[in-house]
């Protein structure tokens, strides 16, 4: 028997989170769930009997469990607990519980579909600025349509896989000929983004009071982008080869149930969205955002982006309505991401297009350094929680390193 | 025993043919293959000792008998067949052969992932005529990059299947306030596909040399279009909901062993691509296209579009190379499609905002009615092939009829 200790009160897995991910378990990949700096094996906790609900075996995609069966468990795992919350450790069968370092993280659903939306208002407004000044900062149809593409759903990664600075099609300032080769341009859009928990069929499309019932749980997003390919290639179609080479996930997958109490409402949305769109319950979230970043030199981290959730104009309920209101089916596991989520100011920019203005302004680092795109030895972490000490409901680092 | 008619002269299904897809015979669904008239059963032919090679029980989907296995297949069928070319009929034992009316056709292969391109250089072009009437017809980046958008996998469909008219928001002209209601504008678009055979990892881009290995088969792909959606909703993120509601494909694949007679030389590439783009053996396809429109009143369909393969600018292993030289990996059954095939002239247009010219000149159809864009009840039929008469390599049928 191992001793877990109580969360510190600064951990993004307080009690009021309990999400779920896929462990690497020493007995193979299974349902895992976190307090703390302690991941538990779910399987191993219903093996000794400390654990009932539905049947975690064999379980390497969350999918599987589904929405209820997910809140299922995490209902159980909070009742197994609960006796021990008032004191500063509990007991847990040795076999399930293990150092946080010392279990892999892996992809929690096979995601068959990913769509990326442009839900981020000041982020849309500051790309509008950069690259059409003398026209409104907005598209006439922002307010109206949750703008999104789809993405490359077999290229998302999780937290810790290093990210290869991808090779593409450039054309330097005032040629008209390209070349190929490696991004100079290599840029990271701080997102969210929720897995879908069930199937909706061709035809049938998902109403906006029905959309939170689809909701398997919550991620954080890296759109990892390359500038430079996306200026070139991007004109009729839209991005295609500047994001596809690879988007971060983070590992953990927060339920529904953790984010309700951080439902608040959003700006008022104006003009008032036509009557599918038309969002009647509390459905922003009350999450703070960070963007870190390390560079090789460097011993710990800059924090160079504060955001938060609250400045996406569109919900994620209002991008699935509109995403399916054209009949297009949904399958269990597709990611639905945001889009770059910006504040108003520039301490609070999701993206280093915004960070440095298209480069024109470097961000001093703490080290002496500067940076317009990324480098490779750059470690880039996104962090998002709601809550208060002793109470966050976070989703922990999502980290990657760039290689070439 | 019964007697299969050797193929009528005029048949899409030659012995030059020889393509797969899975049919929903009365035993199950299995590989099939097509001869004129008459759907083989695989499975069945192996049952009766009259086929031997890789075994096809089981196979409910194109790729689990991989490339190498098709063509080995394909191989043991024409040896099967090859006694019986010189009369007019060959006996099979009876369980194999159904006629092809009797035989639900099933997608062919789970696609994991759509692309599609830009490749038809005429529709390109017509598309800058209209909308950007004062610029170059071309973007700067056409002649250089295979311009491309990631589609909607789970809304494809098969030829049979009927096409709901998708509801969307649309502006009307002159007005920026939209309303939420069917497309008026609603079209089909003349594309081929190809399916691949095998995955690829990430970071690992496919050179153009080896992209013809990835190729499983060819398809016809109807990439159903709803023109008024697409207009409000495109900028800046490309096509998303006014495409993804469906799109339709043949059930019949055609393999790369039919059509390598009908590899040619494609216009010069002019500039000359990049080198990792650089195609140096025939790579185009010598594929005659045309499109059917049949109205409810309509007894027979009219001839809407001849146009023909040799209009795409960019070859399959061209786009197949171009999506992974960022390192994005690949998965086999994904769908890579060409775009509009549109020639040169009028007559073979392969859209209807082509054909009408943005709904400026409404089509005559032989009934006496006329068409901007497609109506409820109207049916739109597909059709591609190569060769000569006894010896055509073709796709059968792709046919949708629109509903509400």
């Amino acid at each position: 028997m191992s001793l877990v200790p109580f969360p510190d009160p600064d951990s993004d897995f307080s009690l009021a989170n309990i999400p779920f991910g896929i462990g690497e378990f020493p007995a193979g990949p299974g349902l895992a769930t976190r307090i703390g700096d302690i991941v538990l094996s779910c399987d191993e906790l219903q093996k000794v009997n400390a654990l009932g609900g539905p049947s975690c075996r064999g379980i390497t995609d969350l999918t599987a469990m589904g929405r209820s069966g997910l809140a299922e468990i995490r209902s159980l795992i909070l009742h197994f607990l609960e006796g021990a919350k008032t004191v500063l450790g509990y007991e847990i069968a040795g076999a399930s519980a293990y150092p946080s370092e010392q279990i892999k993280m892996l992809k929690p659903v096979h995601i068959p579909a990913y769509t990326d939306y442009y839900s981020g208002i000041h982020h849309a407004s500051n790309v509008g600025k950069m690259f059409r000044p003398d026209m409104p900062h907005l598209l006439p149809n922002y307010r109206h349509v949750p703008v999104g593409y789809f993405g490359r759903a077999s290229s998302i990664v999780v937290s810790g896989t290093p990210i290869r600075r991808p090779h593409g099609q450039t054309v330097d300032s005032g040629s008209v000929t390209p070349s190929f080769g490696a991004t100079k341009e290599l840029d990271f859009e701080l997102e969210l983004g929720v897995i879908l928990g069930q199937s909706s069929l061709q035809g049938v499309p998902i109403p906006l009071h029905q959309a939170k019932d689809h909701i398997l749980g919550y991620v954080l997003v890296n759109d990892w982008s390359a500038r430079d390919i996306q200026r070139w290639e991007y004109q009729p179609l839209g991005p295609f080869l500047a994001k596809s080479f690879a988007t971060g996930m983070s590992p953990w997958v927060v339920l529904p149930e953790a984010l309700s109490p951080y439902m608040i409402e959003g700006e008022v949305q104006e003009p008032v969205p036509l009557s599918h769109l038309r969002q009647t319950v509390p459905s922003h979230l009350d999450i703070e955002l960070t963007v870190q970043l390390q560079t090789a030199r460097m011993k710990t981290a800059d924090t160079i982006c504060r955001s938060h959730a609250k400045h996406l104009y569109w919900t994620f309920d209002q991008q699935l309505t509109h995403q399916t209101s054209n009949g297009a089916p949904t399958e269990a596991g597709e990611l639905l991401a945001s889009g770059t989520i910006s504040g108003p100011t520039p301490g609070s920019y999701g993206s280093l297009l915004e960070i440095t203005w298209r480069g024109k302004n470097p961000l001093a680092l703490s080290s002496g350094e500067t940076r317009t795109f990324l480098e490779d030895g750059d470690e880039v972490t996104l962090t998002g929680r709601a809550g208060t000490p002793g109470h966050f409901v976070g989703f922990g680092r999502l980290s990657h390193k760039i290689f070439s």
